[in-house]
């Protein structure tokens, strides 16, 4: 038994410019104070054993399998299966035990909720189950999540155009400063005068998720060659004292409410 | 092959009192080109057959699972153990094969940044997992993560108290009209005004993942009966054409931009 820290504590700052003036940047390191159990003792599941095998992947393989892919399970099934249908063919199991294809609800959001984008919610699943559980003593996966969702809400969106792409026209690239499909999709639709029902903003999202698995197997093969180390700088709770993202005052205007206890 | 219907077309509208003047609600028609292979032939992936065998829980039971669990694992791997140890043990294969404990980095709103809370990530996960994904023919999950995601939303949370709670001080409850990590636990710290790192509002979440749990399981307890009906009424891409929450006004304030081709 030790004691297990919260996701809270992990980073360093330094968005504090993005912030309107009543948000506090405070440095409150948390801890949570439940007791760690190893999984695989408290659950018993055999495939509760980290990390999982992995050999490395071609990312722009991997980008071309997501991008086919949107077209039958949408974004967070499509990250999914760029990886695992490969993955099932070089090692086999826990691969091909996985139910990827139940992850189709990842699409819009979430059911069309508009919360995260299924692309790194997707990646964060794939990131996780191959290299495991933070309390299982395991890091890299918690980590390669956050660069996820940092590099998405960073990038210029998305980066990857596919051989045989559907969509003959230059799509435009935007950067949506938030992992939320709603932010993510309406910046996009907004630059480009497309409807959500477009056949552009279909393989704007199809190219967005091949963008995503595309950088989240560059993260996998540097942390399976060792050379792995995570760049995100960004953890709100430690900042504001609330989960959240960087992009406060797109919300919140100039008055952005302080936490309590922040 | 068949048309593959998208997200977007599934329901009725309802909240348009909510939106600001520049909203259209548009009853867009829209529908995915992509083809639709069956996941089983897709993938070839044995867990893949839906629906998985499930057997009645008691939702109460359930809850006090997650409530301990979340002090373990947090609040989305929480609501997956709640119902997947059960189902290891009075059905076995193919929960036990399942690696919820990878699910940890749900926490937070996805490693801490606020977006869809852990307890309605986990609980769509789960209802995905059991009945499948609708491209396979089963809509009954979709529907329930859809239900979720509102019953979450219009709430008063916690609705479940445990038979021995970490906190006995009584806790306030909060309507946080979104599925939004940030949103949910900012509205609850300012109604309790307690520190994210509070005791109290650590025990809160664990109380939300219970309540979710509670829910899940009457809705999946519905559909093993044949009496589920799915009572959501809200689609935004129907209404708005684009994916989202139906708060509008709440971070747009009057000025909800309109979406092109709405």
């Amino acid at each position: 038994m030790k004691e297990l820290k919260s996701v809270e504590t992990c980073n360093v700052s330094r968005r504090k410019m993005l912030l309107g003036t009543g948000a506090l940047a405070a440095g409150v390191a948390l801890s949570q104070v439940g007791g760690l159990i190893k999984s695989a003792e408290a659950t018993g599941g055999k495939t509760e054993k980290w990390p999982w095998p992995y050999k490395k992947l071609d990312p722009a393989k991997t980008a071309e399998i997501a991008y086919n892919e949107w077209y039958r399970v949408f974004c967070g099934a499509a990250v999914i299966n760029s990886v695992f249908t490969q993955l099932r063919e070089k090692i086999g199991e826990p691969y091909a035990s996985f139910p990827s294809d139940a992850f189709v609800f990842l699409e819009g959001g979430q059911v069309g909720w508009g919360t995260i984008c299924g692309s790194p919610a997707g990646a964060n699943i794939v990131a996780n189950l191959i290299i495991g559980p933070r309390i299982d003593g395991a890091h890299a996966g918690h980590q390669i999540a956050q660069d996820i969702m940092q590099w998405y809400s960073e990038t210029e969106l998305p980066t990857f155009t596919p051989t045989k792409p559907r969509i003959s026209a230059t799509l435009p690239t935007t950067t949506s400063n938030s992992p939320l499909c709603h932010l993510s999709v309406g910046k996009w639709m907004k630059a480009a005068d497309k409807s959500l029902k477009s056949k552009e903003r279909k393989d704007r999202c199809a190219r967005v998720a091949a963008s995503t698995a595309y950088q989240l197997v560059t993260y996998l093969n540097e942390w399976k060659e060792g050379s792995y180390e995570a760049t995100s700088d960004f953890s709100c709770s430690k900042e504001n004292g609330i989960t959240g993202q960087f992009n406060c005052t797109e919300c919140h205007g100039d008055d952005v409410p302080e936490a309590p206890g922040a």
